[in-house]
């Protein structure tokens, strides 16, 4: 017999997402959907998901298991951000005005707007300001059921604002219920300090920021910015390769804007995800799809930049691919802190069903960063990370835009959102 | 002196949509924006709006007035949500399901799902099930900032149901806070039983319902849905006219998706509104420019539909066009609730700036349902009607997608919202 600590009954769907970790093509079909639900969880730790027939069978009340009643109520596993840039200061809405207004995005980074705005406010702010700020970032996500995210630096751009970006994710990864799976991005740009060197700012990023993150533990992942504009495609390798070296795990931004390889060598140098590929080339598309590299489509990017051009999320999931969804939340081309708006953009814009969409939040998102085995599926022996809607079915997910319709969000098994409110 | 019983002090950013009204061309861009405002009312009527030094000069503060300080939190007008199909029963996220999987809003409709099924549904519940499935409804509304909305029978078809539907939304007029404006449109469809005689349904809506509907003072507006697969352009124009004879004031959906005249006969018979435009003509822009005539536009129905085509807003406003936005909340192309929402769609997908958008979701909305002496801006006189967001700057209003900033909302003088929830 199981022995829970918590039962929530009578979900009326329960979409586990599980099985294969991660799913393509036909599996990412498959919702793993369980009507009228029970799943049972002890110490944080799922224990039984099913129907409530095989729960009497196998499961034991003691008189102190908590049961709540989920009638009437959707489950799902807490949804899973795998690439944002969470850790930043200030904003760029009068960036984002003057767009509305005519400017393009590139116009606007010519101008010294876009990025270095953010660098110079994430370089002023202090840590404790920064953690601050953060924190009711993540309460946010967390109200639109996320309780894993991935967050890369990238905004410091020097040793010490790099470092400052990472210590306070490791710090809100104690003090607040969502996981953080922290990325080293110092290849988000070049440092405004190196304009006219570039070599000195890879130099200090290979042989002194990287090796210092890295022994400190600071972030496990490695990303970079591989565009022309930012990394060409050697210097993505060198960086990438000094990256594997030093023992992080790979991820790279590539073929946002301008398809220069990013894709290939991702999949080449064997890196977790590849990242954006809103102009990956048909090349690009089949390799990723012949390999275990994950591809992180990024809807909110395309919304946010009022482009007509979309990540061919048909393509890679028809081919094969591992097609991941994440918010990109960041100040300059994608300020979307909802994982939930997110699933919706991946079926309206980017054409993926609402199961795909789903998968491509949860199991696929945790592979993604590498927590297929932990988070992104509701399955006995992975952490009881569950979100709970006011929903009639699991297509309302897609079907009812414009509303938050979370209510409850467990995390780790415990109540962390109640009745669409932070409970603190 | 004024003596107010409600006073909002210190509101970091107020938009206040006040002057013309409606607002065309220039007139779009101003929002109407006090920094550090100050807005008094009594007896739920507004009676100062300004900054702090002309409220010490004009306003007397008795000591039984309420203030509520609203440090920190921007201001906005009661949003209007000027066109929606708010009374009917059921949802349509099978039909939706489909939809995702490739089958066509059209060819749908051929297989008997469409508006048939929320007919049927609509037809079946008891007039006390449908309130309370408003009543849900337009709580949502509210958590979204709409706190007055026009609403359109249509889903019954027949003059039972016709009227079941427009008493409920009588009822929940007096039920709670948002406002309601109603319209009969028993010529959304030809109904079921009527396929094979147009003519015996539209005799049936000329001589008995619209007069009865009519006489009861149950709806201050007309509504026809002008399409080839509907009203032709005769059918409408023998609609309107005899809809203008019995005292109603006249909408017309036009132009959604093949433009047979409408918005032209819609100019001609002085209709408060043209809604839809998504295939309207460079001549119906041109007329409709020169009129008096509001366009309502409704973007969720472009993104609900997975549509790359869209209301051409730049050019109805470039033009001179009175613009107004609304959600045609609809279980069938725009399962949307929040103005909020079409607000960003307005901003993100009609590439309205954020003032032309705020202005086309309160005073032009306002306008295209007759309502622009009572709300939809901010102004001495007015209801006060407010609605107070957690954010740092009114661009923030689209510039932060996919989460609910309402923290209050006022009607009429009396908060209804509270903390983001329905205050009971």
């Amino acid at each position: 017999m199981i022995y829970p600590d918590t039962v929530i009954a009578n979900i009326s769907e329960l979409v586990t997402c599980s099985g294969e970790k991660p799913k393509t093509k036909k599996a990412m079909q498959e919702a793993g959907l369980i009507e009228k639900a029970w799943i049972a969880a002890s110490n944080g730790q799922i224990v039984f998901v099913g129907q409530e027939r095989d729960f009497q069978a196998n499961v034991s009340l003691s008189e102190k298991a908590r049961i709540i009643d989920a009638t009437g109520l959707i489950g799902l596993p807490g949804l899973v951000d795998c690439h944002t840039h969470l850790p930043f200061a200030g904003d760029r809405a009068r960036e984002f005005s003057l767009r509305i207004a005519g400017y393009t995005y590139e116009q606007l980074a010519e101008r010294g707007l876009g990025i270095q705005t953010t660098v110079k406010a994430t370089r002023a702010i202090s840590a404790e300001d920064l953690e601050t700020i953060c924190m009711k970032r993540l309460e946010t996500m967390l109200l639109n059921g996320a309780t894993t995210i991935e967050a890369k630096s990238g905004y410091g751009l020097n040793r010490d604002d790099e470092l400052k970006q990472l210590r306070v994710l490791r710090s809100l990864a104690t003090r607040q219920p969502v996981s953080i799976v922290p990325t080293f991005m110092g290849a988000h740009e070049i440092a405004p300090e190196f304009k006219s060197d570039r070599r000195a700012y890879i130099k200090l990023l290979k042989e002194e920021i990287m090796p210092e993150v890295r022994q400190s533990d600071l972030a496990e992942f490695f990303d970079i910015f591989c565009e022309p504009t930012v990394f060409n495609l050697e210097e993505t390798r060198e960086l990438a390769l000094e990256a594997l070296k030093l023992g992080y795990k790979l991820k790279i931004h590539a073929d946002e804007f301008v398809p220069i390889g990013g894709t290939e060598l991702g999949v080449e140098l064997g890196a977790r995800s590849v990242e954006h590929l809103i102009n990956i080339t048909p090349a690009g598309i089949e390799k990723l799809a012949a390999s275990r590299t994950a591809a992180i489509l990024l809807p909110g990017v395309s919304f946010f930049l009022m482009s007509d051009k979309k990540a061919p999320a048909r393509e890679l999931i028809d081919r094969g691919a591992i097609v991941a969804l994440a918010s990109d939340f960041n100040p300059g081309s994608s300020n979307v802190l909802s994982m939930l708006f997110v699933l919706q953009l991946g079926v309206f814009t980017l054409k993926m069903t609402i199961e795909e969409a789903l998968n491509a939040c949860t199991i696929n998102a945790a592979y993604a960063i590498d927590r297929q085995d932990k988070v992104g599926s509701l399955e006995p022996g992975k952490s009881f990370d569950l979100v709970l809607c006011e929903l009639p079915s699991y297509a309302h997910l897609a079907y009812e835009l414009g509303r938050n319709p979370v209510k409850t969000v467990i995390k780790q098994g415990k109540i962390v959102v109640e009745n669409g409110q932070i409970k603190k």
